[in-house]
């Protein structure tokens, strides 16, 4: 049986939320899946524990564990240089935790952790818009934070210490607004929801001018988007700020890396009707002109419900099979 | 013979004003150089003449035209992938000039031809600060502009159209100063020559304060520089300024690709000591924290006189070995 070729891994994704699973073979396919609540379990052990039967669970009424060449996760604030999870804000495990190595001894398999923007990048290079390309950049718009990610001639970009990608604490307006990261102007501080919000606020006090966003419960981007659907004009300046800011972020990481392709994941497609057009004019107005023209802005086409488990999927195809049983 | 291995490169540094070959052997060393003035030759054809002779005149006096593997070249706006000159601005050859191919053509061996920045990054990891190193930039100071090459993986990145490293591009300074590219706000407004100068003239018209700099007959970074020297408090405010943009945006890069080395080539000696210390203040202020206390930046190692024509011959090392007359 060691010569057989095993043909299926499993991508994971921890989410804030609830961390999903999937059974996936060599052409992307999605054969199960399973999930269930992260937020049960604020042990780290007690959630390997759990994370472990639900692999054997899933594996054995799929093909069999046998046939499970290796495992992929995506974990917030993960670095794949070292398998762990480094000081995630917000998940509930404190500090460095070696999820690969505690998984792999539990499960006896080959376990790569990545964090989301690598995973995302990848699962963009395998199975979705940057198939065949060298070079390009993921930008992934999580609630919580800009995640990025560039490949390099074929390979993902990780940086000397694992820490490449931080496109969000790029600085974009000197003196801006105070980050979560403590600097000043991030990226990140306008282009998150927290963000958009916080745009909306200030569009809304610097103005008279009647608004539904005036009414708006709880405000969130897609709240906002729903306004600008309507035809309103201060919910339609919030996406143009926003696009103005991001356009010019993005042109400053293509202008360094002549991208063939910035793909944008994870924005709710209400937002994205009203975010990309103000982008990609920004984008134009500031990318260096020999690359004008030359790289594609568009939108991941990998669906979100399948993004993140068909990355930690391509993930695990990138590591050495390995078993503690062979 | 033709199995014989061929123990020596020719480095070319193509300048606006001189152009430069050495004869370097694999180590490095340079065992001869010539020169001659890029400015006598308006058609490209004539200067290829004269540069085909002194290529055979400093070989067959080196060691022989038959030990030669091949040839690198610099050249402003040289693009790697092509092997052309396109469209450089500082020197006389207007157009797209396949400068790679028409000098093969004319000495019969493999030529490789890059720009700058990209010549300057080879000439480090090969020779200079960056030996050993996987991830690194060189920001490349020159007198017209700032060229930027990126190593990712221990391979320079030259992007998808092999215009990558456009740093001086990006964006620092939201509707700031009129860039030579037509964008505003762009880094290299800021640090070049040109954009020392501006800021000076912009320090002695916000002051009525006494100021050595309002005697300088031809303003220069140097004879800023100069008055930094004797003490005088504008002319040191004119490098803090430069300083704390120029670190700002190197923060960017480094946020974005997290390397293990910045290395600032190309700065004359009397301006770094007044510039490096606001860069670095700055760029700690700026660089995402994770990423803090972990790049190095540093001088350039190499001498200016020999930075060239060193990163030229490694250059010529990367191509295959390839002669016409075999």
């Amino acid at each position: 049986m060691s010569n057989a070729i095993k043909s299926r891994v499993i991508g994971i994704d921890v989410g804030v939320v609830n961390t999903t699973l999937a059974v996936v073979d060599q052409r992307g396919n999605i054969l199960a899946t399973d999930s269930f609540p992260t937020t049960d379990y604020p042990d780290v052990n007690n959630f390997l524990t759990m994370l472990s039967e639900r692999i054997v669970m899933i594996a054995e009424n799929n093909g069999g564990f046998e046939n499970i060449r290796s495992v992929g996760i995506s974990a917030p604030s993960s670095n794949y240089m070292t398998g762990c999870i480094e000081n995630a804000g917000n998940i509930p495990w404190k500090g460095i935790i070696p999820l690969a190595a505690m998984l792999r001894d539990r499960i006896g398999l080959a376990v790569a952790l990545g964090n989301d923007a690598h995973v995302t990048a990848l699962g963009e290079y395998v199975y979705g818009a940057a198939h065949g390309m060298q070079n390009f950049i993921v930008a992934s718009l999580g609630h919580g934070g800009l995640g990025s990610c560039l490949f390099c001639n074929g390979t993902p970009h990780l940086g000397t210490n694992g820490s490449a990608g931080e496109l969000g604490h790029t600085c974009v307006v000197d003196g801006g607004r105070l980050c979560n990261c403590g600097s000043r102007g991030c990226l990140e501080a306008y282009v998150v929801d927290r963000g958009i919000v916080q745009t909306a606020k200030e569009v809304m006090d610097e103005s008279t001018q009647p608004s539904l966003l005036r009414s708006i419960e709880k405000m969130t981007p897609v709240a906002i988007a729903k306004c600008c659907e309507q035809g309103d004009e201060l919910a339609i300046e919030v996406f143009r700020r926003t696009g103005e800011i991001f356009g010019l972020g993005l042109a400053n990481v293509a202008s360094i890396m002549d991208p063939e392709a910035i793909i944008l994941a994870d924005i709710p497609t209400e937002v994205s009707q009203w975010l990309i057009g103000p982008t990609k004019e920004s984008f134009d107005k500031n990318v260096f002109h020999n690359i004008k023209d030359k790289v594609k802005l568009v939108l991941s086409e990998l669906k979100n419900s399948e993004r993140d488990v068909l990355g930690a999927a391509a993930l695990a195809w990138t590591v050495k099979e390995y078993s503690l049983f062979k």
